[in-house]
C-alpha cells in the first residue's frame, strides 16, 4: 500500500467512479477498523463464494478465523481471496432516477490468503478479532484454552493490495432538472449504533 | 426456494452451525428487502472479486444495475455469482474469547447472472432499485431517458438457490464459565437507523 494516490497494482485499481478511489493507507486502515463484518470471496468448485465473517486489522495483515473443521476456512490456505468492507452513510436521493446512489466507504483486499501456524501470531490474531469488536475485550473475559486454540483456524490475509472508494456530499444533478427543481433531493443519513449492553442472564 | 426447512440445492446448504440456517423464502425475502446493499461475488481473470452494489428483489429475482460501460457487470452476463446481504444485529459478548459471536441475519444466493434485455423488466428492475431505498421514489423523481436507459445495464439473479442464516439470543457459555461467573456477558444491540432527510441547496 502506497501513501500517495496511486494504486498499488493494476488489479485492485478502481475502475468505475475512479475519482472517489483512495489508495493511501490511513484511509483504507480507518474502514477497515470501523467495519464489524467483512465479506469474504473465494472460489469454490460450485464458482464463486461470498461469506461474512468477523476479522481484525493488525497492522498491514487482516485476520479471519473460525473453526479447525471448517472446510471452507481450511481451503482459504495459499488461496486467492477478496475481501471486502462497506460502510454506508446514506441514501442519495436525485431528481432524476439515474442519478440515485449512496454515500458509502468501502475497502477491496485482494490477496492470497494463508492459514496462520505460529502459535504467538495465531494468539494475536484472535485477540485482535475479539479487541476488534470491543477495545480491550480480550483481557476482560477468559482466554483460549490450549484445545480452543487446536479447535480454531486463523487466516491471515495481506493489505499489500487494498483499495478504497469514498462518496459523500449531495446528489450530482442534469442542470436540466434544476430548471425549474421539480422533485425532492439530497441525503437521508445512514447511521449505526451501538446500544446501551444487555446483560444476561448469569450478571448479578 | 422451498417453504420447508430443506435448502433448495446442495451447493447452498449452510454447513457450519447448521441449527441457524433457514431456507423459507419469507426469512430469505424479508432479510433481502431489508438491507440496501448486497456484496457481489465473481470470478474475474484475477481470481475471486467482490463488490457491494446496490439491488432490490423483484419477486424472485434480484436486480442490479450499473452503467452500460461498466467491464464489470457485461462480463456478469450467463456467469456463475454469488449475491450475500448481512444485516448485524449485534455484538455477543461471551464469558470465553472462544465464544464471542455476533447476532446477524444474512443471506446467500448462488445463481446464474444474466443480463436483462427486455425493455419492461429493465425498467422494473431498475424502479425496483430506486424504490428499495425510499418506497415510493420511483414515482416521486424524474424517469430515466431514453438515452439514460440505454447508458444503464441492468442484470438479473434468480433466487432458486438461496439460503439464510439467523443469530439471536445471548452468549454461548462453558458451564465452567458460570462457576463462578467472572466476567460480564450479554449483547451490544447494533442498530442501523435513518436519519433526517438533508436537503440540498436547491432544495427551496
Amino acid at each position: 500500500m502506497t501513501t500517495t494516490a496511486e494504486p498499488p497494482s493494476e488489479r485492485i485499481r478502481v475502475r468505475r467512479k475512479a475519482d472517489r478511489a483512495r489508495y493511501d493507507e490511513p484511509t483504507v486502515h480507518a474502514i477497515l477498523d470501523a467495519a464489524f463484518v467483512a465479506h469474504v470471496g473465494f472460489v469454490t468448485e460450485h464458482g464463486p463464494c461470498v461469506l461474512p465473517m468477523a476479522f481484525a486489522r493488525v497492522e498491514d495483515h487482516l485476520y479471519l478465523h473460525g473453526a479447525a473443521g471448517n472446510a471452507m476456512l481450511r481451503s482459504l490456505d495459499d488461496a486467492d481471496v477478496c475481501v471486502t468492507v462497506t460502510l454506508l452513510d446514506g441514501l442519495v436521493l436525485s431528481r432524476s432516477a439515474f442519478h440515485h446512489s449512496m454515500n458509502y466507504r468501502s475497502v477491496v483486499v485482494l490477496g492470497r490468503a494463508s492459514v496462520v501456524s505460529d502459535d504467538d501470531e495465531k494468539d494475536r490474531g484472535l485477540r485482535a478479532v475479539v479487541d476488534h469488536m470491543v477495545a480491550g475485550r480480550s483481557r476482560e473475559c477468559r482466554p483460549p484454552t490450549a484445545e480452543e486454540l487446536r479447535a480454531t483456524r486463523v487466516v491471515r490475509v495481506p493489505l499489500a493490495e487494498a483499495s478504497a472508494k469514498v462518496r459523500t456530499g449531495p446528489p450530482i444533478e442534469d442542470p436540466a432538472d434544476l430548471d425549474p427543481v421539480e422533485w425532492w433531493g439530497g441525503v437521508i443519513p445512514l447511521t449505526t449504533t451501538l446500544g446501551a449492553p444487555v446483560p444476561d442472564a448469569y450478571v448479578t
